[in-house]
């Protein structure tokens, strides 16, 4: 077993599934990543206009599901989750890809986060340019 | 605390750090992936050419260093993790790109892949397409 320790928290106005996009570029408000203290160190060079990947726990994930019918569309054949965005997975870890709006101490405004309000975040990571800008 | 439960387990010529390429794109051997039966359903439409999002856990990393110098260059200034797609960070999760090359059963060969042999596999994602593909 692999134990991880969330480093902030999603507060966005989306509450419930039902609501909430299937992907961030589909409409997802903009949201609030509320960092833990502990963790302030790693925000540092993180800078409003800066593209970055925000990984997050689906905390109402269904982690017994190994195929579903992709976005929910009763039309389409059950496919495996590992071919799907699905949130139901063996492990439910979020992927989104968002650009940082703004900065308040702990509190970081991205746009396009799909994710639900209390979601845990678990890490977060820059969008790698080619290989010479490294 | 979250739990995450490996579903399996890369198998790669790279048994060590300093013997593996910074970022897959930069000289990655092929590797595979070799799944725990459990998730056989999950896997059943990966197919070879599809290009996918493999995470891994990076059980060899450092959890509490939250500042590093990028690629390990003294000469750059400490930059926060979250900056920077060093292993060592608070929730070492890899997240590589690759190609899928073959399947044998429970077994899934990739391209590019810089995760060191026997680094746990905790999910697959398919890379999204445009909006309209989806």
């Amino acid at each position: 077993m692999i134990e991880i320790s969330p480093i902030g928290v999603v507060s966005s106005p989306l509450v419930s599934a039902a609501s909430a996009p299937r992907q961030g570029d589909e409409g997802a408000p903009d949201a609030w990543l509320e960092f833990d203290a502990a963790v302030a160190t790693g925000l540092a060079d993180l800078a409003p206009g800066q593209e970055v990947l925000v990984l997050t726990w689906f905390d109402r994930a269904a982690r017994d599901v190994l195929a579903v019918r992709p976005r929910g569309d009763a039309d389409r054949p059950l496919t495996g989750v590992f071919s799907t965005r699905s949130p139901d997975r063996p492990n439910p870890i979020g992927l989104h890809r968002v650009t940082v709006l703004e900065i308040d101490g702990l509190r970081v405004k991205v746009n396009n986060l799909e994710a639900l309000d209390g979601t845990p975040i678990v890490d977060v990571k820059p969008v790698l340019g080619g290989v010479a800008e490294r």
